[in-house]
């Protein structure tokens, strides 16, 4: 298919990869240049890049850059062609997603929210899993570029559901994470050696992928980022948003979101999510990972 | 060997069988008549039960039974002799434990804090694990006992350790649950199908045993009790007083405890702590389990 894939971050730039190695005809763009892409041909801005394409696929920074890659100066819209599809696998507002749909459809085109999850590592490897908004038509229509870039579609509902049901995985992943960071701390303030607290929760019910992946860094105070904070942030923005609309209380969120905030103050916006434990011990006094007294 | 076992509730009546089915010498007592163990001698108190035994197991409701117990009118204090060994396998605060231990070890005898983690099917079938605050030359001594009712013992480290680790896995239990609730809220308030949300979560990092037991229940609405919300809220008051004497900051679960404490307020302690997403629903106006619209 004729594709143009628009934002080349961290992750966007494998998923095109991908799409040019399972042998689809690959436009890119990136805000800043030099992001260029083996196999495709590079675009001077968004409207470049999607005319003449079949599927328009977006991986962006927020909500603002997706109004902004549709409809701002040089954007999609100029070139939107009825039976064009957009994709947006960039994590943002619901509702938003459901106002872009509304302005894509309104000339002739279709639209779809597919967000994703998975590491840098599954998007090189093709192994992400979408959480799509859409019919089971038009993910149909989309099914070989999805596979080249995933292993799984999750079909959440209609526009916007793939939205939803993203940002409420991610909640998850911030209070189970706030979850560890309290509890290991508790934990270590205790007397309990982290490493002993560690093999004890990686061998229970409450072992997930949330600990397998972070617990390892956290013992080596390791926080380069794999997902920043800052990033984290925005999503439990996101996510307060959207809850402040739909009016939903989420009580637990509003206070991570707090923890979140002083991280950022504290200047860890850059370092990995993870870092938010480093408060939590400062707080508590717990020195130094790793070197508790027994 | 010759074992009391004091406590014969969900988990020590199916422990205390278990040691019986071992080929130990099993007498027991609990606080109300009429729970007998077949094989083993009724007793009607614990200095009773624990008399010319070697090891006195104690899995009672809380800090303020084991006090009782231990040092209270016909307590196991009257008929302690040196080498005796106290086991509790109650969740109780640590700095107690430490306190209780001192008190028997003055009078000559051992003290081993080891409380569980396992549901009563665990118990039953002799699967539990064990932390464990105790040096490992008494872990070893106790080994034929352990063996007999647990699958695993992890040491934790010396006295108090065992209930550290046990009340700071509890911690993190409770925060993924409130992750899971507020994300499914989030979720289906948004317009996704509960059942969709909890197929894609299942599948994702953010899957644990916390999910695979409760998340059906949930979608069910069947909050019978397996973890009575009313012994959570007694847990998270342990956890909130060990950190207040250890002077440890848990914003998240300082938050989630008043939502125990509301929930208790509506008369839910008796149902699972799993019914605190009804809350967060009745909160968001989240009317049936199960009947979004899509």
């Amino acid at each position: 298919m004729r594709v143009a894939f628009l934002g080349m971050g961290i992750m966007g730039r494998r998923m095109a990869a991908n799409l040019v190695k399972a042998g689809h005809e690959v436009a890119v763009w990136n805000r800043s240049p030099g992001k260029d892409v083996e196999g495709a041909r590079t675009s001077a801005n968004p409207a470049d890049a999607a005319r003449d394409t079949e599927v328009v696929w977006m991986c962006v920074a927020d909500t603002a850059a997706v109004a902004q890659v549709l409809f701002g100066p040089e954007g999609v819209e100029s070139v939107l062609k009825p039976g064009m599809i957009i994709v947006d696998s960039s994590t943002i507002s619901p509702s938003a997603t459901v106002k872009f749909a509304e302005g894509v459809r309104a000339r002739g085109g279709d639209y779809v929210d597919g967000p994703v999850t998975g590491s840098k590592v599954a998007a090189e490897s093709g192994q992400l899993t979408f959480m799509v908004g859409a019919s089971q038509e038009l993910i149909d229509k989309l099914q070989p570029l999805f596979s080249a870039m995933g292993k799984t579609v999750f079909r959440m509902g209609e526009t916007g559901k793939g939205q939803a049901a993203k940002i409420s995985m991610n909640l998850m992943i911030a209070l189970m994470y706030e979850g560890f960071a309290e509890g290991l701390t508790l934990a270590t303030k205790l007397g309990v050696k982290p490493e002993a607290f560690i093999g004890l929760i990686q061998n229970s019910m409450v072992r997930s992928g949330v600990t397998d992946y972070k617990a390892p860094f956290v013992l080596k105070h390791d926080f380069t980022p794999n997902f920043p904070l800052r990033l984290m942030h925005k999503d439990i923005h996101l996510m307060l948003d959207a809850a402040k609309e739909a009016r939903v209380k989420l009580p637990a969120l509003e206070t991570v979101e707090e923890i979140y905030e002083v991280a950022t103050e504290e200047g860890q916006g850059d370092m990995d999510y993870a870092a938010t434990i480093a408060l939590l011990e400062k707080w508590a006094g717990v020195e130094v990972r790793g070197t508790s007294a027994d």
